[in-house]
């Protein structure tokens, strides 16, 4: 048992690298099953395919990262603080990632939607409710910056919606300049789409 | 030399056709030219490889959109108005190739950014080229807004790249729930980025 979700875990492992790099249609399972050290019979044991594999990917990367969002979004922090906090560690991980790889990995969900997910609609539909996720726990937050006096939005939605958005296209950029700097205006564009009740200085020192 | 042409034309459209449905890692050769109805020896006689004809794609798909964005960009009309027909011209497009594929095909440019910028150098550097054009455009117009006091921007730059930004991750979103109408809301929170002077219903209702 323990040998068994070892060489699975290795799988997975081995295959979320290779898809940050390289994407998920250039991969093949012998190309993963090499990089992961476990024999490619053993691969179709654990997964019916190379879908199946890139659905368990997208799940343990999501947990992980949703941990950490929860982590920051559900915290004591006045509420545009815990967002301020997230971009924080969105950048501190894109450059953690370039130092480890020589590369901005990018977001491996806003990766994964531009080369899969007009080709096959589970993947899809998993990008989609971990999308759904995301927006829902910056809505949540936009809502009690609403309810404090702190935002002007019309549309709740909307605006959590628009700020994950900013943040994957500010995120395209690192990836497309290897660059994370430009992350660092994540905050200020949050608060100018939230019409935030922040002084310019504010959010500009930020 | 008619005939010449014509072929290398339908394989770059061919190749343009099948890159927006599933990527370029996905394709092969074979593929591209049965498409194109082109004898498969006839590829490399145009083309030194698959990444030469990706870059001729890209190149043809923004020849196109420059003279796009020049013709809405560079028009009489005031400078924000011009980025509204920007961005109601992207959603009109966007929604045109849905109604042909069935689906929203995004952003090629995007698309390609996530899938291989950070697997082949020539590509990064084409597609780095494109989206500072693409701001540089949108950069100009904001610099004219800012003359004429109808924005608030402390670095005119930052700004044109959180509004393309924007554009990019909001377009993400419409290929990723194949729904374009989210894009509606690229014009308000353009003005939200911009410190803009317009009252909030006027925004609204644009």
């Amino acid at each position: 048992m323990g040998r068994t979700s070892d060489a699975k875990e290795k799988i997975i492992s081995a295959a979320q690298t290779l898809i940050e790099l390289r994407g998920y249609s250039a991969l093949g399972v012998a190309e993963i099953c090499k990089t992961a050290g476990v024999p490619k019979g053993s691969f179709y044991y654990f997964f019916e395919s190379k879908e199946a594999l890139a659905l368990a990917v997208i799940d343990e990367h999501w947990a992980a990262q949703e941990r950490d969002w929860t982590r920051i979004l559900n915290s004591d922090a006045e509420p545009l603080q815990r967002l301020r906090r997230l971009f924080q560690e969105t950048e501190a991980a894109q450059l953690a990632g370039q130092q480890t790889c020589g590369t901005v990995s990018g977001c491996l969900f806003g990766n994964l939607t531009l080369e899969m997910s007009n080709q096959t609609e589970a993947i899809r539909k998993r990008l989609q409710e971990i999308f759904d996720a995301q927006v829902d726990m910056v809505e949540t937050v936009v809502a009690e910056a609403l309810e404090g006096g702190e935002v002007a939005v019309a549309d709740t939605r909307d605006a959590a919606r628009s700020v994950v958005a900013q943040l994957e296209g500010q995120v395209l950029f690192a990836k497309l300049y290897n660059n994370t700097s430009q992350l660092s205006v994540l905050w200020a564009n949050c608060l100018a789409l939230l019409g935030a009740r922040v002084p310019q200085e504010q959010a500009a020192r930020a």
